[in-house]
């Protein structure tokens, strides 16, 4: 090429390019702070090398050959098998000032600064993690034509918003495999998240060796926990992605499967079995009692030991106080010492655990319940009730992360996650106290998750969350958040995610055959139930099998989406009401013939029979779609009561069975109200 | 039910079971040796529960969870979580002699018996492994209708052909994860492969760690080795399946990663690099030397203490002695010793090894080369050259195992390996000879699959392998075997395998989009080349990313079966030629279009420029197909050169483009011809 790189377009905030998308549309999430463009190119091809400039080690050197054997996967290219030598000829240059932290932390510098011009890339950073983070830009940049991949000319100035940007994953309540923890972590460094915060006891199970005291994972795994030298290998891999790994000890409520090992804990005589149900149990260690301590002390100095972050999570969350009010030993203890409640009780609790935290060398942090004004002012006070309280604790001067709004188990859309902001634009906190707030975390909790479908559940709705934390509060526009995902959610199978190849394989499973067509129309449009109501409407234990439509079928339906597009367009576009007309129709009719399709499979495979209903109201809503449709581009006013009966059958198909619901509700009830409305 | 269970058709061979379906069709596989039905079925409801009686141990309590979970996991039922009391209540029983071997043995019986009635399920062992055996054939058993979960009425009696029912896996060429090798032996267990065949050494990978010689895996692997603690995972996860595990160490050739960090060991002075290319390469084990001996004494006698199977594989394959040739110390040494020539010297070098495994009280398998009048008859010889080699050697009083006809990763399709049989029909050995052969292996051989790929072309093909082994050699209807095949391959995906599910996921990183229907329809209906083609036509090296359309390809195409199948039937059906009409031409308008779709999408992609041509002879295949229905159907004869030109297009489309071709070529010349004869 000859010509002179010209830079075209000047974009600082990146507010324009979300809003107004600028020429090349970039698949970047989540986006960076700053994005200018150059109209050039720097080709990919078989001589792609890459070199390294100032400071290199192994972790940088492991992050780069990741970079260029996923580069590889995409392209089918196979690149030269070393590193280049730092010349003019490389196509990237990593240039990397040093280590930066040795053990990843909340101080880190995660900045870094990519340059791409026709004759070369330069990422530049500060330290090895934002070169990691620069390398998962670079993969997201890749862009192709007929004349080959490439990466298109920008410069980009990015840094995160947030220092802490976690994901929660609930161990506990559904074991997860270490392949499913290193694929998640990979998914997590994709886009950018640094803190795996790994929830490893719970009423329902305790995760994780003990070498002081064995009965614990013995008796309160059912045989699945990690072992030590499995916590470290997971250390190890989050590390070298510069993610942090914070490990969780619920206490002293979630605390059933200690007690099995451990009843002398207890705040009632056992004896304990592990809690196979979801909810909030009574079971509590006994805060009043100084061996209680002792064992904290020595099992808490055995985990301090073996994870090396400078916080440990001690739970506290949900502790209702139940056994403690009927313990007589615990009443007269409170009385004697004037602790006037429970809520003091487990304050007290939490000074000695924060004593017993501090001799250890580490920090506490602890759901929201644990704030108190005894508790020094180097906690982390993570949010489960909201920004609020998130306030209140930053203006006490207490740090806190925010998880109310990314609970990505209540199955919301990633739209909703997606508003959810630490530090929401009319925050009237100070900018000093508005540094307390550190960021955010994503929390899988796991009653209805297993290693078949946990990435389904994660992924993609936390790419979203992933950017909130990141990017400037400015981005923040839906619809191309939504276009940015799809992208995004691809590329995170190429990390072994299973999200999306894991549905495919659960409906055969289901309808014990290859032809999953109507199945999946309407596993299409409908979504499991969300918040806490699947448990009330199909019980299962923590040892059923989750396998059912209900696993199957994905949260942020993407053709609900679509189908609710269309049908404001359609009906944006009237009185002539050609806008998507047919492709609308063409769906509508395919939920009418799917639902009658489904009769003789459903026969033949009774773990369906739950979703019978779901099948008659897919053909229901169908037909009623198209009967709307048939009115308006026809201009006749249909019958007198046509409007009020297929309201009534609409609201008929808003019911939910087997715990999952339509979500395509008011679309056909926006079809049919403008329908009726048709006048001669 | 108040029926009287009425016995109401005897079959004991199943011969009459495979060519002339009973009413009831099974989708067992491997048939097993007398199935005979009973008009009656055992409900599978959530009361279902299993008792043991006789016998039990942790090994067969473990495998009865392992069904109770599939079964679950497929009836989306939860059942109860503890065994039950052994009453006339309880709907199974698992009726165990004996614990049968300790160690996996090929002595092992795994004879079993089921008799369902509409009260009770009995299967009885006189082993764990008979009973492991058995479940997995109940498990293939369950059925269903609109009335539920049931197991037919079936009285089975079940044993093995051949004792020694193998799948060997190279992890060498390629590394493959503990994940990969636990989900194999997960599906190797359902189909009743006994033998874990572990190639775990190569020129191109050293994948096993040693504590003796810790140079060997740490120069030899990139890293990527087991960890004598994980061979020890393995053996414990095989075992626990009735599996054995028999490591292999390549020698004296295929052995240069060894010599990277051991050079001393050579024949040619070094130094030595891991090789990266396909191929038979020189470097070998220098067997003149005292000191090669002594390092194998105490490298084999730590492997022989690490894998507790009787027998250890040397290997032994294509040394061409290239460079014991021009070698003078060992030319000088075969003079001496009056060794006459390579292969004799082989020999020697075997006999060595023999009394290194003698010693350390292990058997010694190898392949055919190893073959030699001085070893003892308690060696067993590995055949990749075929019945006859096998023959010979049982004549001479060898064990042997059948490799030649199962080699899968040639992409072969499966009714291919499924007539190889190690006793075939026309067999002359005498009964007494014919009990030395033991079975057969199918071989993974690992220069083009990966973590990603290998279960796609390991499975469903391999259960045809371990029907061929398992059940009598009348079993061979060949359409009943796919029909069966089909079935159990979603089985298979169950114990999470990944077959089928990562192949749509390929494709759509390929195309970098959700939309991979046009691509998807080529795929359906080409295939990568076969034998040792792949790598002449498209040379890759064993560190590129295997990612290309050649590998999300299949081998044994479905639609092109269906294909070739309805043409027949077309065809057949003139002069009317209405049979098959309607989906035939819709298949080949199918490929019409989706060849021309496929253009943007290959501009988009350039990964995909290489099937290119490919994506312009479906068009062609398509519009030629459909003209000669045209011709059929309409009774009009075609234009004089009509034939000529089209089979001259078929022929051009045969072409092999991207190591890949098209595999319904035969059916489009067919139809062809036909038409040509069309007479007015």
């Amino acid at each position: 090429m000859k010509t002179i790189p010209i830079l075209i377009v000047v974009v600082c905030a990146v507010v324009a390019t979300a809003q107004q998308p600028s020429p090349p549309k970039l698949n970047l999430m989540p986006m960076p702070a700053s994005v200018k463009f150059q109209n050039e190119r720097l080709p990919v091809d078989t001589n792609f090398r890459v070199a390294t400039r100032g400071h290199s080690d192994a972790r940088l050197e492991a992050g780069i050959w990741r970079f260029i054997k996923r580069l590889e996967g995409r392209t089918v290219l196979t690149l030269p098998p070393t590193l280049a030598p730092d010349d003019q000829t490389t196509p990237l240059i990593v240039n990397c000032q040093g280590p930066g932290k040795n053990i990843p932390a909340v101080t880190e510098d995660e900045t870094y600064h990519i340059d791409i011009t026709r004759r070369q890339a330069m990422l530049s950073a500060p330290t090895v993690v934002g070169a990691l983070r620069g390398l998962e830009t670079l993969l997201q940049l890749l862009d192709a034509d007929r004349n080959g991949y490439f990466f298109p000319g920008v410069q980009i100035d990015d840094q995160p918003r947030f220092p802490w940007r976690g994901l929660l994953i609930d161990v506990a309540r559904h074991f997860e495999t270490m392949e499913v923890l290193k694929r998640n972590l990979d998914g997590m460094a994709a886009v950018k998240l640094n803190v795996f915060h790994w929830h490893l006891t719970e009423d329902q199970g305790f995760r994780v060796e003990s070498k002081k005291f064995p009965k614990l994972h013995q008796l309160g795994s059912d045989g699945n926990y990690y072992t030590q030298e499995q916590v470290k290998e997971i250390i190890a891999y989050a590390r070298e992605r510069g993610i942090r790994v914070v490990p969780e000890f619920d206490m002293p409520g979630h605390s059933t499967s200690w007690l099995v090992g451990h009843p002398e804990l207890g705040s009632a005589p056992g004896p304990y079995t592990i809690e196979r149900r979801p909810g909030i149990f009574e079971p509590a260690l006994d805060p009043t009692r100084e061996e209680v301590y002792k064992f904290l002390d020595t099992f808490l100095g055995e985990m301090a030991a073996l994870f090396p972050d400078e916080y440990l999570h001690i739970g506290g969350d949900e502790n209702e106080g139940k056994q403690w009010d009927r313990n007589p030993a615990i009443q007269e203890f409170m009385k004697k010492k004037g602790i006037k409640d429970n809520h003091a009780l487990q304050a007290y609790f939490n000074t000695r655990l924060l004593k017993i935290l501090q001799k250890h060398g580490k920090k506490m942090i602890g759901w929201d319940e644990i704030l108190q004004p005894e508790l020094p002012k180097d906690i982390v006070i993570q949010s489960w009730r909201g920004t609020a309280a998130l306030a209140e604790a930053a203006r006490k001067g207490y740090d806190g992360i925010l998880s109310n709004g990314y609970y990505i188990d209540l199955i919301q859309p990633a739209s909703q996650h997606y508003v959810a902001d630490p530090l929401p634009a009319d925050s009237t906190l100070t900018p000093e106290e508005a540094k307390h707030v550190l960021g955010g975390e994503a929390t899988m909790w796991a009653e209805w998750v297993t290693p078949e479908t946990i990435d389904s559940r994660i992924w993609p709705r936390t790419a979203a969350i992933a950017e909130r934390l990141w990017s400037p509060r400015t981005v923040n526009d839906v619809p191309d958040m939504y276009r940015r995902l799809a992208v995004i959610s691809l590329q995170l199978e190429e990390l072994g995610l299973t999200h999306k190849r894991n549905q495919e394989m659960m409906l055969r499973r289901l309808v014990r055959n290859e032809d999953i067509g109507p199945l999946r129309t309407l596993v299409s449009v409908i979504e499991p139930v969300k918040e806490y109501r699947r448990y009330q409407q199909r019980p299962q234990t923590m040892l059923s099998q989750l396998t059912g439509v209900v696993d199957a079928a994905l949260p942020d339906s993407e053709t609900a989406r679509k189908f609710s597009w269309m049908v404001t367009e359609f009906l944006n576009d009237g009185p002539r009401y050609q806008l998507y007309r047919p492709e609308l129709s063409q769906m509508l009719a395919d939920w009418q013939s799917a639902g009658a399709s489904l009769s003789p499979v459903i026969d033949r495979s009774p773990a369906l029979k739950e979703i019978k209903p779901l099948a008659q109201n897919l053909t229901q809503l169908g037909s009623t779609g198209l009967e709307a449709i048939s009115y308006l581009k026809l201009g006749i006013p249909p019958p007198r009561d046509w409007r009020e009966q297929s309201l009534a059958k609409v609201e008929e198909a808003a019911k939910p069975y087997g715990a999952l619901e339509f979500v395509v509700i008011s679309g056909v009830k926006q079809l049919v109200n403008a329908a009726a409305e048709v006048k001669r």
